[in-house]
């Protein structure tokens, strides 16, 4: 029988080794690709990935924007995956797929061999997130949970004001410690993570503190106006307990013939930034 | 420009004409195919939708058991809501996206051109739900968005109380309501619709209650225990204003050679029972 690693502790030697916490958002639209690529998604992600897989310790291409072309983009979705983990890359898939129980785990089957990590939808419960626990637990998967999300509509449902006090999100996060308890890795830290949006610091802490042993990933650094300085209070369960993850003010930095150095400068100035405050 | 009819319309169009509120599930998993389909997922869904077409209004593609082989998956996927729209079928992808306003575009763009209308989560709130919306008004297409599922573990965020003693779905069937009050067809009946399980029958009843004017596509008929029978009160707003969707219990109603001929009869006798139920 071989031995599985955690997720976790994967990630936690993969942040140690490059110094890094920043995950970069693969979300290509066609229109603003750089003319060199030809309308090429896939080729795209390669370059991004080349530009960035010294700073970054994962990618994470958001499944929509290949989707949205059909079976054709998931074809390309499978190669950027592939291409990714070749780079040296953590994969998570950003699919924020949720479902009942049998079709939950179908969704596993189609993910789990492309990534490191995917994320996932709560709202149908806790037997809807099991076949995703089973397989951090059988396959050295992670787990990153929908909590807090960085949209300000996600507080029509998330800060719903419950009968105890607290906000829905609150009890969600509680429902996701719970998954995750008996899937924490060498390093302290669990297969099982959560999003919250980096816009929102104030919840961030207050997650950290809910989640204890979870990893959290911050999407919303640059583009939707987060800072890796914003969520210090992140960090304080160690360097891989968040994840900040930045994606249109990386892949876009420039739309000139210099994209990929453009990418890789501010990809190096987002890990530097976060290193340094996971640190203070 | 083109008149764009509601898909409101189209459906109560398509419930009268066929007599029938029947959704017929497309879950293929290869292990329980019939030898004759030789594990090749759209031929045994062309087979089904054959098979069904005549007491069937829509079939209910489930994009996990696709998305399972892959970017071969989803051009399966891409042909079987292809070949039901030719046989006369409405399509409903049940794909349960949500994601933030810019992502949920992409999902939009994915989808919309494929079905006559798609599920949706709810848990990123409003301006997730928007592009969706926006792709109704625009093109006609319709909206299931989950309110209260089927599955046991729903209860588990869905049923959390809420200061003003609701349930938390309570509140999510009112944000359905509003988004979809802008977009009622000339059947008196919303474009923007509502998951509710069938085997809640006193919340299906409240659904309705709190949702006058949604479909509810009611899951959970055949193999996860509901019958037409219980939910009658999903169809006090009119015969088209609720679908009940079962899934394994008619595709798979017999794994021998007969399996056109059983699932024909199982679709005929279940689109019996719940349009004499809809007329009670």
């Amino acid at each position: 029988m071989v031995a599985v690693t955690h997720f976790s502790d994967r990630l936690a030697d993969a942040v140690g080794r490059k110094r890094s916490q920043l995950v970069v958002g693969l979300d290509p639209v066609v229109e603003r690709l750089p003319d060199e690529v030809g309308g090429d998604i896939a080729r795209f992600c390669f370059g991004i990935v080349d530009a960035v897989a010294d700073h970054a310790v994962a990618v994470k291409p958001q499944s929509a924007f290949f989707e949205a072309h059909g079976s054709e983009g998931v074809r390309a979705f499978e190669q950027v995956c592939a291409y990714a983990r070749a780079a040296g890359l953590l994969v998570i898939a950003d699919v924020k797929r949720g479902d009942i129980g049998s079709t939950a785990q179908a969704y596993a089957d189609a993910f789990i061999p492309l990534a490191d990590a995917i994320t996932v939808n709560p709202y149908l419960g806790r037997d809807s997130l099991e076949p995703f626990v089973d397989a951090c637990r059988r396959e050295g998967a992670g787990l990153f949970c929908l909590v807090k999300t960085s949209n300000p509509g996600g507080a029509d449902v998330q800060d719903v004001e419950l009968a105890d006090g607290r906000l829905l999100w609150h009890h969600v996060a509680d429902l996701v410690r719970e998954l995750g308890e008996s899937l924490v890795g060498e390093c302290g830290l669990s297969s099982v993570g959560a999003v919250v949006g980096a816009p929102f610091p104030a919840e961030v802490v207050e997650a950290r503190r809910l989640l204890p042993q979870a990893p959290l990933l911050l999407p919303g650094i640059g583009a939707q106006g987060g800072a890796p300085g914003e969520v210090a209070g992140a960090f304080s369960a160690g360097p891989a307990s968040a994840l900040v993850s930045a994606s249109r003010s990386v892949i876009y930095a420039s739309a000139g013939a210099d994209w990929r150095d453009a990418a890789h400068a501010e990809a190096e100035r987002l890990a530097r930034e976060a290193w340094g405050v996971s640190l203070a």
